[in-house]
């Protein structure tokens, strides 16, 4: 099992991304965890003729994955446009061909009520991609004080729990979806 | 009654630029709309020490606007990710100087249902910025046949009529909520 | 395959009760479709010690259905109160019995939108309560002349066509989800 | 200013009614807080030839207030039945004369994160209903022990406070409105 987390912030100790860290550290035995490097992908553009490097990388990873993370940061009670232009570039691909029907766990830190806000617009952007995210567990985090170290990693032990539970239940899914 | 619209395509062909466009040539008398122009805007990212002259520019206008019009462009059920973030670089300010307490205006065209549904995840931003969208018209143009010629001009009269309707009730709006 | 349909419109010629019954006319092969009857299910009310009949007998059939059918009507730019006051009922049940893990199909007619706005309020309500709601084909049926015909009856072919591509896809998702 | 309380939950002991009666407790001078009952208001139903008197009565309370705060009561990620079937009534009369334009302030208790997944959906259901609800201070109470007595009375001096902001802000919103 193939899973590829993709973070919305790109600020290198953002707590979203300590989230994916953690859950790579702790993918379940059969299964590898990369993160996706969003630093170099353009706002996509219906103008831009031939995909940058960056890009055509990008969505050869979302294409080999069985099953997609999203580290939903929230800004102003919504998405981080750095995860949603990642989907929208893949979603101009020929029949929907690297999302259709996998399945995706979300989780997040921030935004006051742990990113919720931005993960039920991120469940709204699935019905259209043909994504299934999880229901449960739902992983929200709060940046308090105990939760994160300075560098952005989880240090919350109960958060930590959930996202074990989380990611086990993910490779539950997928498995079920592809079935 | 100074006027600022942001577009969340960034394509030189995009309808809901021309919806913008249209909305340009027909300010009421006593408003100027000036169109933002968002394709040097880098992502946000907290790692960035100093504004980019872009950012700058973009920041300034935003600052000086009375009140705002959004060219709302959906992208799989959701916002465009140029303008959400223009948003996130703007609530950065302190004391929210640049946003707080004014009138938008939505209007968007295409992704099905005329980008209801980007809208209303707008709606759901614009609560934490304190902005304040107008009810009503809202605007929702398809991108059916006719409505547009092949540059993005908007050409359907019946949305023509709308979307003066809706400055008329922008302007009042804004004028009530600085009374 | 036992599917339990469920309307917000407790009209009775509501055209979102005409798309069930169009439905229940058009189950596929194997399965049988049953529209529950609302009429006489009170709010949800804590206080309540006693379940009334209707409420048992609600309860009892959706403890019974593999899958669901949601007519979604749209009041409001939201969900109608009767349908969600069913969900609502059930939720009360220990362990999430009657609704844990089933898949579900949303459509609905009306509201400007064919109850788009309503039904992805309703899919913010299939997290919690663990439903899955089929991401495609959605339905949105508008309430035009040649929709349907006086009585809320569906007319209109191709809304036809896409029920019965939508049942279809139904019965697989619930028994993908059910292996 | 003549205000109208209106609460999700029918419970008697609802925390979201201890919300709406620290309010009604605390309205600033001038002003006066009355909540609605519910207690017997059927579910809107087109087929319903003759208004019940209940139903007059809610009505004419609507018509006859300045402003509205609406006690969203969150069950399963969205609104409660009963508030949301008390706005469909009030939006059948003509021209929406018992809504249009008014000023809303929104408070919750409960959901696991104060409502907020209530209030946003109530946000959009505001758009159709031409209402304004307030931006800032958001109500989120969570019903942990200390907040509410066993009689569902509000003990929390911060939230206390929070509506005391919040009830001032109504004011001063709805003035401005109609100016």
């Amino acid at each position: 099992m193939n899973i590829l987390a993709i973070c919305g912030s790109l600020r290198k100790k953002s707590t979203n991304l300590g989230l994916l860290r953690y859950a790579q550290h702790n993918a379940p035995e059969g299964s590898t965890i990369t993160i996706a490097d969003l630093s170099q992908i353009p706002f996509y553009n219906a103008d831009i003729a031939d995909k940058p490097a960056a890009v055509a990388l990008l969505l050869q990873q979302m294409g080999a994955a069985d099953a997609f993370i999203f580290g939903c940061t929230e800004y102003n009670y919504s998405i981080a446009p750095a995860l949603k232009n990642a989907l929208d570039w893949a979603s101009r691909e020929p029949e929907n061909a690297l999302l259709n029907g996998k399945a995706v766990a979300l989780m997040g830190a921030g935004g006051g009520m742990g990113t919720s806000r931005a993960q039920y617009h991120m469940r709204q952007i699935c019905v259209y991609l043909n994504l299934h995210p999880l229901n449960k567990p739902e992983v929200f985090a709060n940046a308090f004080a105990g939760t994160f170290d300075g560098d952005g990693n989880l240090i919350d032990e109960k958060i930590q729990g959930t996202i074990k539970t989380q990611l086990s239940a993910l490779i539950n899914f997928a498995t079920t979806l592809k079935s």
